[in-house]
Parts: C-alpha cells; structure tokens; sequence
C-alpha cells in the first residue's frame, strides 16, 4: 500500500444532524425521536435531496402509501431544505456552525399516482425563493424513479421565543 | 318509569367504519390499521367534523404537533367528507349501503398558528363543491377551540380497478 493520503468519503451530513437537542424530537426529521420518519435533508448539487422508507403500517389501499406520509416527508425535507438554504446563504454548510430553524407556513401537495410502499421514497428539492423570514421549496417524491407526487412549501424562519411549553 | 319507547342516542357511524375491509387498511383512517390515527369521519348538520388525539411522539417543537400529522389528519378527514357527501347525494347516509372509496388529488395545508400535543385536534369540515368524480372540502383544525390550521382537498373518486398489488 501506497504511504499517500487515503481520501475517504465522508458520510454525508444531513442539516437535522445539526439541530440542537432540544429541537431535534420532530416526529419527521427529528433524529432523537426513536418513533419518528428521520427525513434527513442532504445537499446535492444546487438542491437537496432526502430518501424515507415507509413502513408496512403506512398503507393506504394495500400495496401503497397513504397521503400522509407523502405529506409528512414534503413536510418536513422543505423546512429541512429552508434551513439548509438560509445556511449556505449566511456562508456555511450543515455541520459548519448552528443553522436557523424553519417551521412550515403552507403545504401544498400533489399526488400524480400511487406511491409503493415496498420500495423506499426519494425527495429532490430546490428553493423557488429565498428571504430572510421566508423560504419557498419545491419537491418531487420519486419512487423507482418515477415522480409520484409534487409539493411546495413556505418555510418561516423560527420566531425568537417561539413559545416553548 | 313509563311504558313510551324509550329513545336511545345511536353511537354515530363514520363513513370510514363502513368501507369494506380490502381497503380498511389506511394508516390515516382505516378501521383495521392497529398502528393508525383512526380519523373517524361523522356527518354533523351540513358538514361533517373528526377527532384526532396527538401521541406524544407526535411532536414538532416540544409541546406542539409535528406539521405531517395535521396535514395527515386533514387528507384523511377530506376523502372520508368526499366519500360520505357522495354517498349522500346519492340518497344514503353512513352505515346505508356502500359509499364510493376517494383518493387525494390535491391537498392545500396552512398553518395559522402552533397546536398543542396535549389536547384533542378537532376537525371541522364542509363540502365546496360536489361533482360525480371529484369532491373539493374545506377544514378547519382547532385545538381547544382554537383554529390552528386550515386545509383544503381535492378527493378524486377511486377509478374502477384501481391497482391491486
């Protein structure tokens, strides 16, 4: 073996690994929620991408996904998305100091077939806009590479003091 | 104590309580999902309402429900008003024959203001517009009164031989 520098690829960090504890319980893309749907949202070229897994509960009419969860996984990668964006925006990365919050202002989802639930969902998303309070993010949920459903969503930036109980 | 009859309160039927049991399964609304939310959809004047008691799990900010639940909620509550207004433009009400089966075509979500996880989210729904294919339903979400959310669903009538798998 050669004595040069080995490149290995580091594991891609997604921005909900970067959430602090005490907001990191998201029933979506919480990563210490042990029930939850864990969208995690990578970056991928000039947009974002994150894959959910449904489980066999999430059925609608057997042999496919219930609306909810497609709901759920757009939900959750677009204020993911939101809060990547206004990052890099501010000059960083996930993993490179503490990202902004977003929560969702407005959903709107399109679902074009039936989505199969043996198979895992994959969200490829852009920000349409983007300002200081308010990100617009459009996703396509692919499933065996063919586009089941569109969503677009407005993330706000998290309110300071946003009350906590 | 008289001889009259006396009138007992029927339990009330969802529409959802009446679906046959191949497609019963719905994470959102289906009678045999164990796992599931059960959104009961219960016709009530002109309108129709639902009740969905949030799990702790279900958390967005500790304290609030996580976005996906509420636009779950609302997509099941929607097919089921669909299901039901046109099971009753047809002359029938819940529990009186066969009501056709809806799928979501579009579903809008905006959320107005944080909903607690330690209270019941009510539903309250009513029909905009009715045609043979496609049913179009307005919700309000409220929590302890207060409205939360509001969505808005476009349910499209299931085709015939919808795909089994």
């Amino acid at each position: 073996m050669g004595r040069g520098v080995i490149s290995r690829p580091m594991p891609d960090i997604a921005i909900q690994d970067t959430y602090p504890d005490d907001v990191a319980w998201c029933y979506g893309c919480g990563r210490l929620n042990d029930k939850g749907l864990h969208v995690r949202t990578i970056a991928a070229g000039d947009g974002y991408v994150a894959t959910v897994v449904p489980r066999p509960e999430h059925t609608a009419i057997p042999g496919y996904v219930y609306g909810g969860l497609i709901a759920s996984a757009i939900d959750c990668q677009s204020t993911g998305v939101a809060s990547a964006a206004a990052h890099r925006a501010a000059g960083h990365e996930a993993g490179d100091g503490l990202a902004p919050r977003f929560l969702t202002g407005t959903l709107k989802v399109e679902y074009l077939r039936p989505t199969p639930i043996d198979a895992p969902m994959e969200l490829r998303s852009r920000v349409l806009e983007l300002k200081e309070r308010k990100v617009t993010v459009a996703t396509e949920l692919l499933s065996g590479g063919v586009v089941c459903a569109r969503g677009e969503a407005v993330a706000i930036r998290m309110p300071e003091g946003f009350p906590r109980r």
